[in-house]
């Protein structure tokens, strides 16, 4: 029996929990002068990228070999998928490989739950299945609003949480708003009717997740303002009519947060499109948690892959 | 005085047992906790990869890892091989770097030959050479029939072996040829005469190698069916008329196997095209042997790198 | 307080010295059966490289996995800032996973110097930025020089050095200019007015390289003959005529060396263009040294990676 992290939605609070204790005691290894632990030496953790990634590429191969296990990294550029293979026939051969860990994104919905049905001996890490799920990045959103309540006697609970922005693409929102619920969080999505639709809050259940679509309104009051990124190609698609229109409505300013929120922090999850979603004034600001995000990457995913591919007794075959 | 695997053609039944006794030792590695042995720290193997590849380079690169091997990847896509460099300064820069093993994968035959002549310290191992020669997976495929076989009580020679479809262009058949012509079985080539020349077989050596056009008589009797992949621009090239008009008349099916061959079992080197040169009851049925041959590429690849590149005292140096 | 390795401009005879004895102890741990040392284990040594390469790319991992260090490749063409992050917003990132090394190529002249200044822990290794500088080649053309004297009674000083051709855009001359001009040699550079001009020589001070538009005259009486690859669309640029005429009036070959300085001993960066800057005869002749350029390599990169990222107590916490 192997244990995955499909997503965040289904998880307790006491198994984020776990998650979030074991990444704050990975933070301090890679600050070490010796960054390195060989809890893992000897597994292998293939990285299967059907999506191009540098950051979450990078942050989970940093943080295998930080673990000492074995890293392979397959991107869909090289990769026979081009040549029309079968995603069934690509899992199959990977899993011929035994590796421990498959870490996988993929720009459709539900692949990595596909994989991890027809494997039977390796966990799979969604690394972003299409508008679904990133839990590897909510749970760096949550260590970081930790590190940052906790030293004021403050937790992650209780905390009232907005999303401004892109929501209906965003998988970061729908990660971190499965978790703000299970925390027993007040969840609201901000932004226009087109990218903040009813039938998106509706699908975490009825009610739970407010909608509002004037930003003022939807910042009134938030511990947390998480801004997401808009792609560029949203314009052509229609939802907004152009980015200058969108920023003037949109664009989370210092100006707003302080009317609004003043006690807010903010988050983004990178890369940040500067006076667009966020002003230069916020993401370098004071309230901003961003560079500390960053910095929770690799302690995340060191204590995923340890948590799903550690073994009892690591070291017995090799210490030889 | 270094050795190279560069074609399975020359090697006698009793180094083709050797490559096949170590490889079996090392599958088991591959299924313990800790799935990796010290043999090969501080070896050097450098893959070389002018054609795309998944699979092998993902099988090698694992190999090497599992050997505790240090292992770097040069594509085709990166190299300066592009901006006009001859092959053999490309090689004298990879020697200048030490390597141990140099893996190499080009689309010209006699390529890894070339550069073992010019390499007076480095191994080189043939990941496929244009239509000429891919050793590594004729090695697996005979572990595979191996496994099968010895159970019952029987072994790798004495059997009926025939290659069915494009075998013209395929360097797994005619690597596959030359292992079971080394160990004395009965070799038949089976498809169209496009694609199943007599020119083909005579190079084995002549009489050696069967022609058959007609695919019931082809198989009548096999003990082991080898499918060969279809490449889709056979048919611009006008080796087939149009490959539902070719897979009336090739398609190893069930019916056909069960008919002339009922003992048989069914190797394909992948990845398949399902409904051409295979259905999907062959495939996935119990004749097949696909996955277990997926499965051995590892423990294959394993057993050359450390045939070739371990020293008497591997770790005097490193353990102090 | 992190050092850095930005240029040769600016070192001392003394540092450029302490990088060459560290380099020649390194040449013999790739000569070893067991090629490989634990002074960089649990350090984090990341590649970024914004223009294509395989040698030096290459060289450098090996180096650094020879010491035990976890590498990480990022390139350009799978890097999010293509999507149009800043230098800055990509170099925040790369730090937030703290890594002891960052190893930077860039086509911008000064990109190394932007990342030392905003990182507070990691050293920068300029791999090459622009047609400014290329720090690592000048130690490993200083390493064979003195590899190639030094048996002879001689050094690396009181020599004429000349560099031949492309002078204008070549990173490769710059820095090596710096280097020689650090050991006080006597330091030319010849070529067409076009690809040679004051200006460039003016730029190390007044007086200090001599600019020669003559190949006879540039050569007469040198030790040490440096020609530099031309680059192709240098002809479109209207840099040069046409190539043939270039290589008539300046390719470097057997009869002008013989005639005009029958001492000296030949270097090239490479990849060499046989017939355009550099005769064959002269490549592989008495003279040439470029073999052991490229075998000088990686152990300059194992001393520049040691220098900056080494500890005083490097295994304490790794070896429970």
């Amino acid at each position: 029996m192997v244990d995955h992290l499909l997503g965040i939605e289904g998880l307790s609070k006491s198994e984020i929990y776990r998650y979030l204790d074991t990444a704050q005691s990975f933070v301090e290894v890679s600050e070490r002068d010796i960054k390195k632990v060989p809890t893992l030496r000897g597994k292998t953790v293939i990285h299967v990228f059907f999506e191009p990634s540098t950051r979450t590429l990078s942050s989970f191969d940093i943080a295998g070999k930080r673990l000492s296990a074995d890293t392979i990294n397959i991107s869909s550029s090289s990769s026979s998928v081009k040549k029309g293979e079968t995603l069934l026939d690509t899992v199959r051969t990977l899993e011929s490989m035994n590796p421990d860990v498959l870490v996988m994104r993929h720009s459709e919905s539900g692949s990595p739950h596909f994989a991890a049905r027809h494997l039977s001996r390796a966990s799979v890490v969604n690394a972003g299945d299409g508008a679904h799920e990133h839990p590897t990045q909510a749970l760096l959103d949550l260590l970081t609003l930790r590190q940052h309540f906790e030293p004021k006697g403050l937790g992650l609970e209780g905390l009232k949480v907005g999303f401004i922005g892109d929501v209906r693409h965003s998988r970061v929102a729908r990660s971190n708003i499965w978790a703000h619920l299970a925390l027993g969080n007040d969840v609201r999505v901000v932004g226009p009717s087109t990218l903040v639709p009813h039938e998106f809050a509706d699908s975490f259940g009825s009610g739970r997740v407010k909608v509002i679509h004037d930003l003022e309104q939807g910042l009134e009051g938030l511990d947390v303002v998480v801004c997401l990124r808009m792609q560029l190609e949203r314009q052509d698609e229609h939802f907004i009519p152009n980015l200058d229109e969108y920023s003037k409505e949109y664009c989370v300013s210092e100006r707003v947060l302080a009317k609004c929120c003043p006690q807010s922090v903010v988050l983004h999850p990178g890369p940040m499109n500067r006076g667009t979603e966020i002003s230069g004034d916020v993401a370098d600001g004071p309230r901003s948690l961003i560079r500390q995000q960053v910095n929770n990457g690799v302690a995340v995913r060191m204590a995923v892959l340890y948590l799903l591919a550690r073994t009892a007794e690591p070291h017995e075959e090799y210490e030889r």
